[in-house]
Parts: structure tokens; C-alpha cells; sequence
């Protein structure tokens, strides 16, 4: 192996193809990153058996004798970040002894067999669908968070990508509160699988521009294409559960509120509290609008909200705050709408703009614990 | 105790006072900051009994009712950060439960008693003198790094600072690296005192603007005075050890060096290395400059330096690469000298305009180890 490459177009593949490689992997070459390289392109190749990222370098890039090897991820990371010249110069010395050189540093790396790297299938098999890069990545960034990390139940440690009659649904729950996200699609395709947390996470941080994602989904796996970027995951076996029974249909109460205001009571509100223990209480009549909390070692604090617009009986319900929070947050709207049945029944939160047949529409679901008195 | 106060105001003096608050503090009130109200000013108090602040607000304050009580540092601090209000009414309901109110928060926070609060001696006595306050923090940034973190040798954990005949020196040293600071004063004062790093750190957060400062330095504190601000630390027992004879005063070989490339070179040969070990190799002669690592796992690096000039007979010398990165970051100049006796003996680095008889001058020493071959 020996080629010449432009310094900035490897660092930024060994940035992408990183971020499927976890350091500490029992198996030693997957510690490493997969250098392959042809006649005519560099594959560079991360993975951590769960999730792996390609990506294929053609430009800027002079060939001189094909070859491979597996190089530490970390320091060939490091290196490259680090050097200061505008080229830089790879050759395989011997065996799998790679020296990395610029103009005035000279890096020897000890590295693995290519052999050794498993062999990864990146083939685009099974039903094939496309969507615009910045919904996915919102899409993503709007469900994920409400995964579970409780490895005991593997279905809610990742996001449920179900489509069928050209609507994506992605749902995640932790079964405390749940996120759900719908997007009309042009593709016909149907399928109802479950993407875990992590390789959804890395690919979001992938996505950087405006582009048409191809999607590949097998009962093995599911491939992203962006340009020159292939980014697999395994899927999550068994079925999600069915949460539409969940989902509220009719509703006594609602409160419509400016997002900025009600999001720093909330957290003004948790001022006092543990981040474990941060359960908030809203309290509404047509008069007021309230956020309270009591911690009996600490003291108490009480948020009245102005300019909130409340319907229906007076009501009180107490939940996580972070739960409203994050909601909030990931709705990102000037102003959202939580729509009540009572006092111990689960709530939505919703952007007040939100029409509920259009293209993108997202919503999230709380569970509340009895109020406290 | 009751008032009204502006918010910023507030929040800058808890910002100041709580970095001497150690949350896990075993005295409960040292874990508060002390609000002593009087008829004319309000008095912050935070300490952890080595180190202690006290700041004094007389503007932008409305006393209604005097009073003290002990707020919990944390608490306190992230309740007026986040409450929205330009004013906050303060106000003690019973005994020590006291409420903080502003525009649209009420908080009640569970207070302790102000009798519980240790009596701080903040009376200027002993010798008295003066510094301007960038060049005390510029002097402390210089030198507090290169104290010891071991607690085994006391003396070492802290900054010497000695004055005598206008010329005010500050050294700090882990046995293994020296850092000395020499600054010359109008002040006729004469002590050799010991101050723990932690009340170093902390004053040179606090200095934000061009100002004189008043020290007083006794027997068992050192006080320094910025404006409105009290800062008090304990002293460290015992001598600091004579280093003198430690500097070499006669030099066989030099380097002088780009600060910046040497510092990119040297912070590039310790990537393949543990930050434990991150020994590297100075080889220098009259044709070329290099600095070099080598780990027998991981593989080496080689870095030139163009545009260095060596004078003296050829050298190679190793040493801790993170003394020298430090030494060079401290002190902030474009150009570096090296002094070399030899290769198993103590170096210096100054900077390259440094003259050795004006008003302020850096200077580090670094013990190398035996070279690798």
C-alpha cells in the first residue's frame, strides 16, 4: 500500500468512519480502521459489528502500490488531525508496519492484517425507499432521546421505523413517555423494523448537507447511502409493540403556551431537585397557570406562567419535568399545545401549529404519577 | 432580614464567594454562603477554611430589615442565574426558611443559622504591599502549574513566595520542573511565605479588571484586596526548600526555537504515547533540530524543525514531554531559548527577549531522564 492523499478529505472520512469504531472492542481489529485500497479509491471502513460506516475516496488521491491494512482508530485519528502538511503520504514499510508522513513529521504505526477485519455486507438488498437527509436527521433527533437504556427490553432501545401507505412512522418510548414522528413518503415501500439508539445517534451527527438518502432495509439490516458515505446497521429482532391504543383520542383540558416560557418554569422549577427524583406539578384553572415542585429538605418553588391560554376544569398533574422538557426542546416551535383527559391519564404535547394530516408531524406522549397534595 | 437587590449584581458576588465553597465540605455551614445583612450594605461570605471570599454589595441594594442566614451555595447560585427578574426580594420568613422572589418565581429555601457560620479573620495586619492585579495573575498563571499534587511533601503543593530588596519571586516546583516568576515592586516589604495552589487558582479567576491590589501577609494568612472583594488564604507551614542552587548558571549548548513550532512538534510526538509517559527524545546538532518518541506497541514519530538555531556541540536529551508544552504555554512568547549544561542535566527555557535584570522575568527548568538509545 502506498498512496498520496490531501490531508483534509482523509481527515474528514476517518472522522465519519470513527464514529462507528468503540475503543474498547474485544475484537482487536475492530479497534482498528480498515484502510483498502485499489487502483482507483481508498475505502476507508469503521465498525463495531452493531453499526459500520464506509467511505470511498476518489479525488485528491495519487495511487502508487494497492494494498491494506487495519490501523488504530484513536491514533490514526490523531495523526491526521494533527499534521500540519496540505498532502500526506501513506506506504505499508512491512508486514503491517505503516508509516504516515508529512512535511516535517514522520509517524511509524504499528497495524493489523486486513485479513483479520471481518467482512462486512454492505449490499443493497431488500426494499429500498428514499427521504430528504435534513427530515431524517430531524426525524431522528425528535424520537431518539425517548429510547430506553434499560437493556432489559430490547424493542425500546431503539426507534421503530414502521412505513406503509406512503407514511414513515418513527416511534421510541421508554414506556414513561414516547416520541412519535410521521412523514409522508413518495415510496411505497413497507416494512416495520427497529434501528438501534446508537447507529441512529452516529448517522444524524453524519448527516451535514442537503441531500437525497437512499435506504436499503432487509430483515439483516438497514443501509443508509449519502454520496460517498455507506453507514449499516443491524436491526433490533422482535416486534415493537403496538402503541396506538396508547394514544389519547378525545381530551378535556388544553393549554396552549408561549415554549420559551413554559420550558425555563420548568426548569427554574427543578432548581431544587435531584435529577432523578424531578417530578414538577402543573397546576390550571381558567385564572392561573402554575409550576411547582417541593423537596422537603431543600425548599419549594412556584413559577406562575402569563399569557397561558387553559380550557376545561380546573386540573393538576404532576410528571417528570425533564420528560416535558425534552419535549418541548425537540418540538422546537414558538409555541405548543398540551392536550389533557385527567388528572392520572397520560397527556400529549404537541406544536399549537400542528395540523394533523400534513407532511411532518411529531408528538409526544407523558405519563403522569400522582400529584402530590 | 429582608431586601431588595439588583439580579446581576447579586449574581456576580455569588459567582465570586462560592469558588471558595467545597460542596462536600464536612462542616454543614461551610457548605453555605453567609448573607450577614446591616443597615447600609449586604456582606457575602464563602470559604472552606483553607481559602475564603467575602464581597461586599452597598449600591443597587434596598434594606428593609436587617438579618443573616446561611443559603447553600449550589442552590442559591443556580436559583439567582436563572430567575428572569432585574430585582430579586430576599426575605427570611421563619428563623432560617427564606424566600427568593422575583417577577414571576417564588423559591423557599431551607436556610441555616448564621451562628453556625465560622467567625473569618479578614483584618489587614501584618506586612502590607501592593500589586497591580493582571501582573499577580499573570505571575500566578506562570508559576501555580508547576506545583506538586502529591501531599506527601506539603511545601511543594503550594507557590514560595518570597520578596525582599524590591523583587518579588514566586517558584513552584514538583521536584521534577520548576516554574520561577520574578517581578520587581516599589514595596520595601519582607516575607517568604507559602500559598496553597487552590487559593492561587482561585484569586487569579476572580482578577477581571486593571486594578491595584493591596495584599497583607502575616503569620497565618495572606489577604488580598480588590475593591469590593476580601480574598484569605491559609498559609502553608514550614520553609520553602533554597532552589538556587538548583538553576546552573553556565550553559554549553542552546537552542533558540519558533514557540509555536516547537510546541506543535513536541504535542505531536506524544500522540502514540501514554499521557504517563510521555517521554520524548531532543536530538539536536548544527544541521538539524528533532524531537522524537518511540512506543514499542503503538510505533514511533520523528518530527524536524526548520529554522531553529543550535549552538554547541551535538546533544540529545529526553524528558517529560508535558513540562516542556507547559513551559512553553506559559510563557506566551513568539520566541523560546534553550539552555543546556549536558545531557543527563538540568535545562532552562526563558523566552528569546528575555533580558535577566528587568522588571519582570519567567524562566523553567525541567530534570531530564536518561536517553533512550
Amino acid at each position: 500500500m502506498d498512496f498520496i492523499i490531501n490531508r483534509k478529505i482523509l481527515l474528514d472520512a476517518l472522522s465519519k468512519v470513527s464514529r462507528a469504531v468503540s475503543p474498547k472492542n474485544p475484537i482487536a481489529a475492530l479497534i482498528g480502521i480498515q484502510f483498502d485500497l485499489k487502483s482507483d479509491r481508498l475505502i476507508l471502513t469503521g465498525s463495531d459489528s452493531n453499526m459500520s460506516i464506509q467511505v470511498t475516496i476518489k479525488d485528491n488521491l495519487k495511487v502508487n502500490q494497492k494494498g491494506a491494512v487495519v490501523l488504530n482508530s484513536r491514533y490514526i485519528l490523531e495523526i491526521v488531525r494533527k499534521m500540519d502538511s496540505e498532502d500526506i503520504h501513506m506506504t505499508i514499510l512491512d508486514g503491517t508496519f505503516t508509516r504516515i508522513e508529512g512535511y516535517n513529521s514522520k509517524f511509524q504505526l504499528n497495524g493489523m492484517s486486513s485479513f483479520d477485519y471481518p467482512r462486512i455486507d454492505f449490499s443493497q438488498e431488500g426494499v429500498h425507499f428514499t427521504i430528504h437527509s435534513f427530515l431524517l436527521k430531524e426525524a431522528i433527533e425528535q424520537t431518539v432521546f425517548a429510547t430506553s437504556d434499560k437493556e432489559t427490553s430490547q424493542a425500546y432501545t431503539g426507534v421503530n421505523f414502521k412505513a406503509q401507505n406512503n407514511i414513515l412512522d418513527l416511534t421510541a418510548t421508554d414506556t414513561y413517555r414516547l416520541a412519535k414522528k410521521t412523514i409522508k413518503t413518495d415510496s411505497e415501500a413497507i416494512f416495520d423494523i427497529i434501528i438501534p439508539k446508537k447507529s441512529l445517534n452516529e448517522l444524524s451527527r453524519i448527516i451535514e448537507k442537503d441531500e437525497v438518502i437512499d435506504v436499503y432495509v432487509s430483515d439483516r439490516k438497514a443501509l443508509f447511502i449519502l454520496d460517498d458515505t455507506y453507514v449499516r446497521s443491524r436491526l433490533i429482532e422482535g416486534t415493537y409493540p403496538d402503541i396506538s391504543r396508547l394514544i389519547p383520542q378525545t381530551f378535556n383540558h388544553t393549554l396552549s403556551v408561549d415554549s420559551s416560557k413554559l420550558l425555563k418554569a420548568v426548569l427554574r422549577a427543578t432548581l431544587l431537585l435531584d435529577e432523578k427524583d424531578d417530578y414538577i406539578t402543573l397546576t390550571m384553572d381558567n385564572k392561573q397557570v402554575k409550576v411547582s415542585s417541593f423537596s422537603q429538605s431543600v425548599g419549594s418553588v412556584e413559577e406562575n406562567i402569563y399569557d397561558a391560554l387553559f380550557n376545561g376544569d380546573p386540573l393538576k398533574i404532576s410528571f417528570k419535568a425533564r420528560y416535558l422538557s425534552d419535549a418541548i426542546r425537540s418540538l422546537n416551535t414558538d409555541k405548543v399545545i398540551l392536550l389533557f383527559v385527567g388528572t392520572m391519564r397520560q397527556f400529549i404535547i404537541k406544536s399549537y401549529d400542528q395540523k394533523d394530516n400534513i407532511v411532518d408531524y411529531s408528538m409526544h406522549l407523558i405519563l403522569p404519577v400522582r400529584t402530590y397534595d
